[in-house]
Order: C-alpha cells, then structure tokens, then sequence
C-alpha cells in the first residue's frame, strides 16, 4: 500500500485568501495520495453574528446549539468546503468534499452532556478507512469538513485537528503509511513564541514531557500535540507540524515516539 | 449495466421538515441504483435576507451576485445537503453529497452577459457520467446540490431540474437504463389547475405540443417538461413527474417521446 499524507489545514490560512490559495497550490501539486482536513476559521462567527446567533465558547472550544449548528454546517460544509474543492479542481487535483456524514466515513457519538454542555458536539466513534481507501484508489482527494454524524443521522461539530488524527491512525490501522501534517501560520513548535525562527526541529514523548513541564508548549498547542502522539502511538509513521507554505518541504517540527 | 434512477425534489419539498422525510424514507427504500438531486427551496431566501443581500429574480430567475453566490453555496451545497446525508445515512442509504465541483462531476460555464446579467450561474458543458457510475459501483447514492463549477474553480449556482435531466442524459449515453423522475408538490401534470386529482396520465411529444397551444401546461410546467423531452430525446428511457409521497409507485405523469 502506497504512502498516504493526511493533511490538517487551521482555521487562520482558510481565512486568508492570499495564505489560502498559496497552500492548495502546494497541496494540489503532492504526488502522493493524500487528503485534506480544513477547520473552519472565523467566518462561521461573523455570519453567526450577521444571523443572530451568539457565539459561546468555554475553554477555546465552541459551544454548539441548533442554531449555531446550522451555521456550522452552512459554513464548514457548504461554503468553507466547496470552495476549496473548485479551487482544487482549477488545479487540476480531483477533489471531493466531504464531511463525516457522506459515504458514512466518519461516525460520532453526541457528547454526553456533564458540567458542560458542549451541544452538537461530537466525539468520533468511528472512521470507515476502506471507505476512504476506496476514494483514494479512484484518484479522489477527499477534503474534509469538521462535521460528523452519529446513528440518528444527527449532524455533529467535531474538532479538526481530532479528525486529521483519528482518520491517520484508522488508515495506518489498515496497512498503510500514514504522514499526518498540521499547517498553520507559523513554522513549527517554538522555544520561544516570540521568535519565529525558534522552530524545535524534533520533539520525542521523552522531550514533549519535558517541554510541557517547562511550560515552552503550552495553551493551544497541547491538544494539537497531544492529538499527534496519539496518532504515533497507534500506528502513523510521522507527524509535522509546519507553515502551510512549507508543506512540501521537510521543515517545521517533526515528531516521533 | 443495471437501471439508473435520477430523482429531482423541488424546493417545497425540501423546504417541508414532514414532506422530507416522508419522501427520504421511500428514497432510501428504493433497491435500484439511484441519484438524489435536490432543490434548494426557499431558505436560501430566508438567509440571505438576514445576512442583509438582496434576492433580485427576473422571470422567476434568480441573479446570483457574489454575497448570493456564497448563501446558496451555503445553504444548497452545505445545510439542505448535509442535511438530507445525514438523515439518508440514519436510513441505511450510503449517500455521499455532491457539488458539480466534487469528483468534478458537472462542468458548467459561466452564463454570458446577455440583456440580463444572471450573475455566478452556470450552464451545464459536460456531465462526467464514469465518475458518477464509478460512485454508484461502490454502492454509494450521490446526493447533489444545484452547483457547478468552472475551468477556473469558480462556483456556479444552476437550475436542479436541469442538473437531473443533464445527469440523466449523459448517464443513458453511457449505455445505462436510466428513469429520470421529478418530484413536486403535485400528483402530477394536471388537467385543470384547481383540480389536484386532475392528472394527465400520459403525455408525449404530441400530445405535449397541444397541451402547450391550449395552456393547459404553462408557465413553470414548460422548462420542466422540455427538460424532460430533451431528455427522453437523448436516450433516457423514462420520465415521470410525480408527487415526492409517490415515488415508488407508477403514479403520476410519465413521458414518453
């Protein structure tokens, strides 16, 4: 089975046009198989706000009530997503969008409801990865929004950088080499986040224990990581973390058990 | 190769949660090969004018500016068809939704500038039927929302029932036994307006010339049904309009050249 790459891109480069546009040119020009999962950036915020329907977040994470769900899906799945498929398809990469609810790749369960009610919000139960093999065996590059659906055909907002993660390791599970790549808009995990250039090269579970410890990762950044040695731990080969203009380069942090 | 369905729900359908489902659980029932196409209805509307743009018409067509663009892009290609996925999934009917974008299913160009500018709309060029039957060997029901795309990756919002015929078409030109069926609000092609029990059995290219001179089929019935005969012309075996609580049974109006 071939090499597949897993690419999560953040929610501030699909908000850029120019950043945007940069990355799926580089996207479109990888030779390997490969698919791409997209947060949804601030817009599902500003057009919640032009609806009508206030944004709550607790802890960073979104709180998702019917209202905001529809927004979501509108946003996520409909606008977010198609127009990174077309983008694609000028480029001559056959895209397809998807969110979890088509072809049932991704299914969810509702978070059970305990000091917080997240809402709509859901935690994958499962990835249909022959599903998606099967995709990636017609030459299709699935583009995936941050939406699942649990067994009442319920639409579930799901984080991204958890479905990059979760779709690596159900795909390594299957026999295959599995790259997992996070792009965002600065070139790595940092020593110091005022420094740009302070890019940690390589970051073990030895070292990661360490650099939490000191506080070097810290905030954001722990989810994302913490995410990523999962996926090594269960199977996907490689994890970077890089600026999505550096995608096809071996730059950025590389991590590895 | 085996039968082929292409269903087209309008937009009062999908507009109606009961309606809906009522016509997704017989969707879903249905043994055959087969291809949802969906309306968008009038929340596209609905949004839009909270999100404060305008929906211009000229003869019952809608311009579709930028801001519009985006909202159909939204609603029909993101809540209406994630949507009906989901609830597709819940009734074990693998469907996957699709833009013209996705696989590159439907190319369309973007229409001229006539005396009307209709803005972002797209007129279909080429429907690339192995893609869809590649899809539907997988076992898998392709859902599609009312967009297209062009060769420079823009988004282009386009008629559904042109879609249906158009897919349809260009399926039958693969050699597969296709019934195109439109589905409404009505039990079909009425003889009398007011009567809803007044239904034409059949009609074919004769007797649809007459029923045209006299104006018992007039305004939104004509696109519909030259739709229907330029499909029938080209090799589609069957059209029937049909109400969306009928689909399974020979009810209706079917067409015949």
């Amino acid at each position: 089975m071939s090499r597949i790459l897993v690419i999560k891109i953040g929610g501030n480069i699909v908000d850029n046009p120019a950043a945007s546009r940069r990355f799926l040119s580089a996207f479109a020009a990888l030779p390997e198989d490969k698919i791409l999962v997209h947060g949804g950036g601030k817009i599902a915020t500003e057009i919640a706000e032009k609806l009508g329907v206030p944004t709550q977040m607790v802890d960073g994470r979104r709180i998702t009530d019917a209202p905001m769900l529809d927004v979501v899906t509108m946003v996520y799945g409909g606008l977010v997503n198609k127009k990174t498929v077309a983008q694609l398809q000028a480029l001559q990469c056959n895209a397809i969008g998807l969110t979890g609810a088509d072809a049932g790749v991704i299914r969810a369960n509702k978070r059970p409801v305990g000091t917080i009610d997240y809402g709509f919000a859901g935690d994958i139960e499962n990835v249909n990865a022959p599903q998606i093999l099967a995709l990636l065996q017609q030459k299709l590059t699935p583009v995936i929004a941050p939406l699942t659906f649990d067994a009442h055909g319920q639409l579930l907002n799901t984080n991204a950088d958890t479905m990059a993660s979760a779709i690596a390791t159900a795909l390594a599970r299957q026999g295959a080499e599995v790259e997992l790549v996070y792009c965002f808009e600065k070139k790595g995990v940092l020593h110091d986040p005022a420094d740009d250039d302070s890019v940690i090269a390589h970051i073990n579970a030895e070292n990661y224990a360490q650099l939490k410890a000191t506080g070097i990762v810290s905030k954001g950044m722990i989810p994302k990581l913490d995410n990523a040695f999962a996926a090594l731990a269960q199977g996907v080969a490689q994890v970077r973390i890089v600026h999505a203009d550096s995608i096809s380069a071996q730059t950025g942090t590389t991590l590895t058990l």
